[in-house]
């Protein structure tokens, strides 16, 4: 962001290549855009269809071409970003810039490590910036409140996981004293702990379940915990978010002449004592 | 609904049949309205009945021949809807006439594309008018906060749906590099992703599930990542549902001298024109 | 209660037995109902207990005789109730007066009808019961809270259903359309509705599972679906809840002088006017 | 915590020992702790690699005598802290006194009993207290407040397991009743009763599944009931948790006159005894 200004201001004829990858404001830049997010979308669709043993043993060549396509394309755009930007390092090393090389890099280095390329779909996280740049104002705002509220929630969030944390480590170890004789799923303390994980957190794949009647009433006793706890995040993201909301809608107003406070943002006189506000 | 006033003022002595198939303020209209509710769900309960093996085998020619009943009855209701609203083509267009439309075409396309029967359960969609026709006032409001509510959080849902479509795709693709070679569920990236869904919403059918230690770590992850995240839409629906209900609460007061209203409740000068209130 | 209410002004010296077996106001009556309270318990394990085979196999007969015990004590419980209590037709078609006689009945049919017996674990609903006679004060008005919070949202929890059925018809008659040929689970429309409810509700017990692209795309959107919509209850009945809450707390009073509300319930002066409230 | 502050008073010139154990302040106090986390955590992951068969073979002998060394070097900090502390025998029975004593038992008795290592996880509780000795202030008061959240909807919590418990009873009895003789997984009542909790809680392992049509009507009513009672236990500690945060945010005004605090933001009159504020 900070990079962006200085450039503005450094150079007041602004590149106009520049105003095309990185701004939304014009139409060119606009459909720079939307290409962008299309083929990104593609070239995900692309590596994940090659994966598929069918797919691959019968359009295996040409999904390959499609890939390497897609790759070309995308370096072109980080050589062009890197070339236009003000700051090439500061924006190679921002999260946007990382993700943008991340997109490229496993291609690359398919033909040595073949399982590499598919990590390319990293890729798709470039459809988080075009979100972004497509200037969805309102979109980023509520993202913004979501950041905040996961931000001002994070101890709480730090303490609930310490807990769970505790709790799956205790659990899992006493299932697998109970269970690990009679039953082939809890074999050691680390897969019957992945038993409490999957149980508390009321997944239930039904790989790993309980036999004996001792370990289905701790099992049960862990259903109906996990069933309640499932409260304290609800709880703590919407205690957070409803704050947040809320403080978005009554800033701190005081009235100069009585001192109330409490005033609607469009108050423009003191509901308590009538003054100008 | 704009139809309707129209015809009402464009004809005085309004159609008796007008006033039974569309509306339920007559004993006779409630009757029709009641009358259909039930043959709406009979007929579904025909086409869902008939789906079922052993009972076709048995039964199939007597509910052929129901099914055909109803959707008879059903033509002869829409075209009466036709023939005596005021503007046959809004009506045929609106929600409500696209459904009563659908509701019919399955079963006379069944000769041609036998499958194409099992469709007409659309017509449970009916079911929703009747609910609204009867004149349940109450539970239209309750349904019209509800529809307030999902469309004031429309943006944080699309936020949110986008970081979970890059969150599985991502996730997905790590599973089939980490499960692929030793597992036989996780065969292609859409697979995989298909069971980071799973998993991530917390159903855990448990047909596709980690056999590696490192797997299975990824999986505990994802399923507490799950079990957290469930808490933001939550928390979206919550925080809106709650302003819209104290929205609706707050008595409407309306200043003396200005007008405007939506002063708090304890409000004493009007906070727009200071006049008192 | 009325019935209570009455035989009080009726007969001033009321009935010992009375006392003991309805209130838990004196030390008899405070045993007789914690003696029943562990007498419904034990009866209930019994009959638990029984149902396993193993169990069954060697200790049958003293299950059994046990059974009849705890059944010919809750007859003559149920037939003292009836002979002191005032209005006995009143007590006998109340709630708990039903519960009682339910309690008893089917061990008395088990002779003819072997399985009824398994029916008389209904007795644990008696548990509610002394949980009220018990005079948990607190707990009952939390229960109070809880129903209150219930019946005010009673109304959208009838949308929401209806929106429910209404979708696990329409996905699961689709679902046995793009399933039903190549899976063996999808077998009717019937079993795919209950497919959809288990999945839609995140239990995914995996005995149903699609097996073609499309169809585990479609029950991706489910999942999606269903884990969204998971808020919409919450949602209901949280605000609710906190409404009710708040109401508890602010009881409508308002100023004789000046007339404005929202005091607090220990509030003596007007906080506006500061006049004796 | 009082033993503590008599200890600081009666012996003005404190033990270095006791300030680098039992105190995080100092330098030397805050590695220890730090050492003592690292080791636990390295403890408890010695204990669970060692469940691990194929790692028990290859590496037992050395994961004993790491457990050993672990084992006697919390022995030495646990005889240390009762030396060092003012009372020992509050410490003693103090929740962490008792914990660090679990902590090192379990090894002892693996002599005699070798499955009795596996309990020496429980030592992973002392992580908990590192975490409050860690002075992570923050974090302590939103334990805090969650405490105090659940405490405060102790009594609700109550209400909804008994809820909870009687109707899985009876849904477990009517399940055995409905599938019992045409499906092998519903054997006995308490199998049941257990289905019902994985059901009622959306866990859903698919060990047990119902079969039959009726059992599967039943089983669906079970899911949607689960899935909107989930409701209750959230709105429970969302509510709390609301208040709890709203009371600590109202701002702590007192009257000039009386003394007495607890005024709204927006109170201009004292609502005790009606003074100026």
């Amino acid at each position: 962001m900070s990079a962006r200004i200085e450039h503005k201001s450094s150079r007041p004829r602004r590149d106009r290549l520049y105003e095309i990858i990185f701004e939304a404001d014009t139409p060119a830049g606009k459909w720079f855009d939307l290409m962008l997010i299309v083929l990104v979308l593609l070239s995900v669709l692309t590596v994940m269809l090659d994966s598929v043993a069918s797919i691959h043993a019968q359009h295996g060549r040409g999904l390959l071409a499609l890939e390497w396509c897609f790759t070309i394309l995308f370096t072109i755009d980080y050589i062009l970003r890197l070339l236009c930007v003000g700051r090439p390092l500061r924006y190679a090393v921002s999260f946007f810039g990382l993700v943008d090389l991340l997109a490229i890099i496993p291609t690359y280095l398919s033909p040595l490590i073949y399982a590499s390329r598919y990590l390319s779909v990293v890729r798709i996280l470039r459809v988080l910036r075009i979100f972004r740049i497509l200037k969805l104002g309102k979109h980023t705002k509520e993202a913004g409140v979501l950041r905040a509220a996961l931000y001002a929630s994070r101890r709480r969030i730090v303490v609930f996981l310490c807990f769970v944390l505790t709790l799956v480590v205790i659990i899992g170890s006493l299932m697998y004293l109970i269970e690990g004789p009679a039953n082939s799923g809890f074999t050691s303390i680390p897969q019957s702990v992945y038993w409490a994980i999957v149980t508390l957190t009321t997944v239930g794949y039904g790989d790993i379940s309980p036999q004996t009647p001792l370990g289905q009433f701790l099992a049960s006793i862990v259903m109906v915990l996990g069933y309640s706890i499932i409260a304290v995040p609800t709880g703590i993201v919407t205690v957070e978010w409803s704050q947040a909301t809320m403080r978005k809608q009554t800033p701190a107003r005081t009235c100069p002449t009585c001192g109330a406070g409490g005033h609607d943002i469009d108050a423009r006189y003191c509901k308590f004592c009538g003054a100008d506000l």
